[in-house]
């Protein structure tokens, strides 16, 4: 019975310790994406990607197509918003999911108003967790 | 020395068997997805939607929407490719990336040939190990 209770016990310390794991990362990444909205609405757009794995093996598919690297992507940034397609970016319906625990992905909306005419879609982000904190090492935007 | 040598010995022998599991998992998720393929092109959509994990968690994201629920995602299929919509299926450019021993995401190309105008694109999937294998937890296709 006492051997039971404290089994329990364990057990019941193990799975809130995932538990609370789980719930840091998933405040984490929440902080990521909403200090990355931030960066992108003051115009800092090195702010915006600094979340995004600064590598060579960052993957980015939209639309029809798949584009490699860090340096792409912010190319492709700097050439698609300038001006007046920059917008006001916000992101909603966001679902983070632990896979593990330096591992997730969200699923999220994100759109932009102010634009010429109103963008948006849906994403999938898979986040790995670097030593200095969790960063996006593949973006799915449609 | 001996102690060290011993010691690159276990970290050798880690390293392998971590790699050792990283290719297995890699090797199983192309059989998933050329399983898929195959059962596609035998019109067989029960055999096709086996490798979607049969729960409501089971998530899909494709242009601006989301979807939820493995029934969902049948009826969607049924819907949308009945007929002379449904081709002939082929992924290209797969890349197996394994984030733990029971979680890996996937990007690759779909392609449907033979239907009135042809369609493709790209997908991410999200893939979680159960104990009958790894099913895609998460599907965005654009």
């Amino acid at each position: 019975m006492r051997k039971a209770a404290i089994g329990s016990l364990v057990i019941l310390a193990l799975v809130s310790t995932v538990a609370a794991g789980d719930s840091q990362a998933v405040q984490d990444i929440h902080k990521v994406l909403a200090d990355q909205a931030a960066a992108w609405n003051a115009k800092n757009l090195e702010g915006f990607m600094a979340y995004y794995w600064k590598s060579e093996g960052l993957t980015f598919q939209s639309g029809p197509s798949r584009l490699r690297g860090w340096q792409t992507m912010l190319d492709r940034y700097k050439k698609n918003y300038a001006g007046d397609k920059w917008g006001v970016l916000s992101f909603s319906d966001l679902e983070v999911s632990v896979l593990a625990p330096d591992a997730a992905y969200v699923l999220g909306r994100w759109k932009l108003d102010g634009t010429a005419q109103p963008l948006g879609g849906v994403f999938t982000l898979v986040f790995r967790k670097f030593p200095e904190g969790w960063r996006i090492i593949h973006d799915h935007t449609s």
